[in-house]
C-alpha cells in the first residue's frame, strides 16, 4: 500500500513541540525512512542543539533557514527575514520534489507566520503541492486557523509547570 | 557547576508524549549525556518501535518492563502486572544508583499508576531517592495530583485533531 503523508502541527505554550518533532524524526529514521529536518530562527553556529547532532548521526538531512529573529537579534531587518523565509519556501518545494523524503520537519515555522515573515497562503501552497507520501510536521507557537484546518493532526501543548518560571535557565542536553 | 536533575511529565490526550520523551533522549544523547529509556506496557517482540532502534543506535540503554496490558491482552493477570511493576521500581532504583545516568525516561509509567499496577507513593519514593543529577521523564495519560506536585515541568498535550478519529490506523515510522 502506498503511504499517504499527513500534516501534523505541534503548537501551544508547553515544552514538547520541537522535542516531539525530534522524536518523530528519530522514530522514522529508526524504521529507515528518509527524513529532512529544517529549522527556522535557530542559528546552529551560536546554539548547537543536541538534537541536530543526534539526527545527523541517524541520517537525517538538516538545514537551518532564516536563522535570526528580532527576539534575540535587534539588528536583524524584518525585510531580510521576510525574504529568507520566502526563499526558504521555494527551496523546500524544490527539495521535497526531488529528494523523495518520507518526513519533513519544519521546526518553528509557525513563528514565521505568527511574526509576519511568511503568509498563511505561502505555507498552504507548500502543503498543497507536497508529494503525496510526504508527512509534514509544523512546530511553534501560535499556529493559525487555516493552517490548523489544513492539518490532519494537531496537538496543543499546555504548560502546566515549567522550570523557566522558577528562574531555571535552559539547560544543555535537556532544553537544547 | 553540578547539574541538578529535574522531574518532567508529559501527560494528556494529545499525540506527542512518548514522542517528546524520545526527542529529549535524542537531544541528550546528541550532547553525549548518558540516557536510559524504559518503557512500560509495550512489548518490543510484538511491536518494534522505530524509536527503540534509533535510541539504541545513539547509545541509550533500553529496557521494557511489564510488557503486557489488559487493553491488548485479556489473558494477562493484574496481579502479575502489579508484581512486574513493583519489581520494576526496585530494578530502576538499583540501576539509577549505579549507572550514573543523566536522563531516565519512564515511558507510559503514568498508565501503571492510572490503572493501579503501581501506587503513587512507590513512584514518589523513586523520585525522592533519585541521584541528584538525574533528570527523570514520566509519560502517559492520567498523571495524578501528587506526581504533578512532585514534578518541575509538566506539559499536558491537548488533542485538537488526530487522524485516528478519521479512522486512520497507527502508521509504521510515524506513530510507532
Amino acid at each position: 500500500m502506498k503511504r499517504k503523508g499527513l500534516v501534523q502541527i505541534y503548537t501551544g505554550e508547553g515544552k514538547g513541540k520541537t522535542t516531539a518533532a525530534v522524536g518523530l524524526a528519530a522514530r522514522a529514521l529508526g524504521h529507515g525512512l528518509k527524513v529532512c529536518y529544517i529549522s527556522f530562527h535557530k542559528d546552529p553556529r551560536k546554539w548547537l542543539c543536541g538534537e541536530i547532532k543526534a539526527l545527523k548521526k541517524l541520517g537525517a538531512d538538516i538545514y537551518s533557514l532564516a536563522r535570526s529573529h528580532p527576539c534575540f537579534d535587534r539588528e536583524v531587518s524584518r525585510a531580510a527575514l521576510r525574504k529568507e523565509c520566502l526563499d526558504g519556501i521555494g527551496f523546500i518545494k524544490k527539495l521535497a520534489g526531488k529528494k523523495g523524503y518520507d518526513l519533513l520537519i519544519l521546526d518553528e515555522i509557525n513563528i514565521c507566520l505568527r511574526d509576519g515573515f511568511l503568509r498563511e497562503k505561502e505555507l498552504l501552497g507548500l502543503i498543497a503541492d507536497k508529494p503525496a507520501k510526504l508527512e509534514i510536521v509544523l512546530t511553534g507557537r501560535g499556529a493559525g486557523g487555516k493552517i490548523i484546518k489544513a492539518a490532519d493532526l494537531v496537538t496543543e501543548t499546555k504548560k502546566v509547570k515549567h522550570p523557566h518560571d522558577s528562574g531555571i535557565p535552559a539547560r544543555r542536553g535537556i532544553e537544547y
